[in-house]
């Protein structure tokens, strides 16, 4: 036990057992039904009571990275697994910050929460309780960067109550700031945001000329389990040089109350999706940035279906 | 909010999210994901952040009539809408009646409802406990009348004890009245009765020369969710004038328990029928009213497709 | 009422209702929707309401006969029932015995419960907590007879300490026996064992030549249910003369956790396999039994089909 990770199929190639309820033997996994054992790379290394392994004798392996307390598997033609395309996010032990983290189910095509994270209107109404209902977010469009894999996304929200679940630390809904939201998103699904509040200053364009008070991070990770269901996986946190009594229990109320606002918005909007997939939608200018990456996310998604192709 | 009601489709016309989390505003409803707001009509009136509206947005909208505590939608051509098609039934705010409601969900086809209230010859069997076992409803056969919409069915009978869950106010099991059930069935499965008792005369044909002693009435709308759910609204209640204390507990607790009888029969018939939806079933007399309800429904469904293919 | 048992399906021929909430009146069954009364053999012997009974008025009725606690079900040509194809176990009611049964529900193909209990080098890993975790079971063979429409399998176990719900009993993991497995599985999936321990003697092949300790019986019956679903009856108890107080709660314990665990097991391997169940497996030696005993069930329903075809 090397302490390094490696990533294998669910499935035991005996007689396709769940190896999930295997055991972790040395460097290698015991399927716990009837004993074959794996190395990393999902090559049977014993079979109790027979001496020859054969060939076929191995389970699927992928290629796979820990980074920022994130686990980065390869589902992909192996060939092409590169360290370097994953997106640097900050780990939750990162002695810098102080993260709150937490885990949701969501019944949804991840697909929606990608839309959900790419257009920031919806604060202002799936968000009112916890982030709070000023119409700031609706009514102003961010500054939007398009790359090949990710979509960049910078807003300033001046002169606003803080977050409704900072109000016990700020000073209640009368204190006013300004604030910096500037987040990528990356493919599939990976969020990752600076979220800055400075006391309000007196421009209304560009960076406030306020004084940082609280500069927080958050990771997000989505990933896909099915049709209808995707395993949210995020953090939050301030950095310590901002950070004071009382603001991570706030955070952590504030930011899950906020995932389950979201939650409850889009499992409704997949169920009438699901209704009827091949319904119009009536685009307004909010939806630029979500469209844009369903644009990326397929072309993404054809390169990646023409090469299983070649390999068939 | 001038206190109308509206029914407009459960799909904001954006991007599919559910108008049930909207929240009205004025006459409107916005939806609580972007921030879209409809009129009653469902004619999109506000798009935060933009000042141009497409003519695309707007949400499909029925037309709809508040009536005796029920509303009525009409789900077909809202050229052919017309309220005076209403069956009128009694509203549980009428001070004339002392009227309990609630609402049940049957795991069920609707159409095994409209059986059920088409052949009361299962009182008999499914009712015995709250109801009465006795034969009485098994061995007659009620009169029928069938109209366009609706089947009218009327039922004496004569000498018998009062439904077991009314013993506790009428003296008992060996207490002896004449029932007159008189109701009808309009399309789809709305179901109105008149329920009287009287005390036992000597009549075994025709009204009963006994004394009027409760006078009853029941609305009933059975509302299809989808082929295999059913949504069960009923009031049940006693004229002001029949009325004593004591009655309205028991009626509750007695009508509740028999429809909870009819879900058990009823669910248990559907995942029969649904293992095998051709199979045939064998006949008997009781049979006449369902089945002659079945084919003004499927008479009435079949115009309604044909003025859809008109229209498309 | 006889006290004989009879099977009728589960639905009623007059409108499907489900026939297991009607109600037993003398030697026959009553529906408890409309009230039609069926025989033991599914004709219709009274409609209330009507006094001629219609041909086609019956249920299908199957051959049926109680047999060691077990009601033994004939689902095929009724012309080939024939009883002394049953196997015979020990009825929990043998007073030579002292059993206790249980139920449990498997969500999978009980065809994976057949492979499962004609491998029993799974005892090692999946049992590892209630049987123990000895490597005797992975690493040697059984003794396997094949015949017609059974398999028997038999295999001793040296010097091994007893299972380890037992220790309580038998003096903890240090004291030594030998065990015997001698069982046999008849189609589709009855199994049937004497399971027996002896003091730890000095043979290491053929029977034990210590002293008999212990002398279990294991009846068990899986019934399909469906493609994803079994029904697992068994009973497991000790004769009276090697039997001693303390044993059966022991017992009882022991192997409702050991049940347990195959159910854990064969469960998430069936979700395995429904994802792809095409895709190949791996053998290795101990497959061999589950391997013929597919080999039989298939022959059998390749016969069992070819007879409805004649009957159609």
């Amino acid at each position: 036990m090397d302490g390094s990770v490696a990533a294998l199929e669910d499935r035991c190639c005996h007689r396709a057992a769940a190896l999930h309820l295997g055991k972790v033997e040395g460097n290698g996994l015991r399927c716990m039904y009837h004993g074959m054992k794996f190395d990393g790379d999902g090559r049977c290394v014993d079979i109790p009571g027979q001496t020859t392994i054969p060939k076929a004798a191995r389970v699927i392996s992928f290629p796979v990275v820990e980074l920022d307390n994130w686990i980065w598997v390869w589902m992909g033609d192996p060939e092409l697994a590169n360290p370097d395309m994953i997106p640097r996010g900050i780990s939750p032990r990162d002695p810098n910050w102080n993260m709150i983290t937490g885990s949701l189910t969501f019944k949804c095509d991840y697909r929606l929460i990608m839309d959900n994270l790419l257009d920031f209107s919806h604060v202002t109404y799936v968000h009112r309780k916890t982030f709070g209902g000023s119409n700031a977010y609706a009514e102003t469009l961010p500054d939007i960067t398009i790359s090949d894999r990710s979509i960049h996304i910078e807003r300033w929200v001046y002169n606003e109550p803080t977050p409704v679940f900072t109000w016990d630390a700020f000073g209640g809904p009368d204190v006013r700031i300004d604030m910096h939201y500037d987040y990528t998103l990356h493919l599939p699904c990976t969020f990752l945001m600076r979220f800055r509040h400075f006391t309000a200053g007196n421009v209304t364009d560009g960076p406030s000329n306020g004084q940082l008070v609280l500069d927080t991070w958050t990771s997000q990770g989505v990933t896909p389990v099915s049709e209808d269901k995707a395993q949210y996986y995020f953090s939050w946190g301030a950095s310590s040089e901002t950070d004071s009594p009382g603001i991570a229990p706030l955070l952590e109320r504030g930011v899950k109350a906020a995932f389950r606002e979201d939650r409850e918005t889009i499992e409704a909007q997949h169920i009438n999706i699901q209704r009827d997939p091949e319904r119009a939608f009536v685009a307004t200018g909010h939806d630029q940035a979500a469209m844009r990456m369903r644009r990326i996310l397929d072309k993404a998604l054809e390169f990646e279906n023409s090469k299983s192709a070649d390999a068939a």
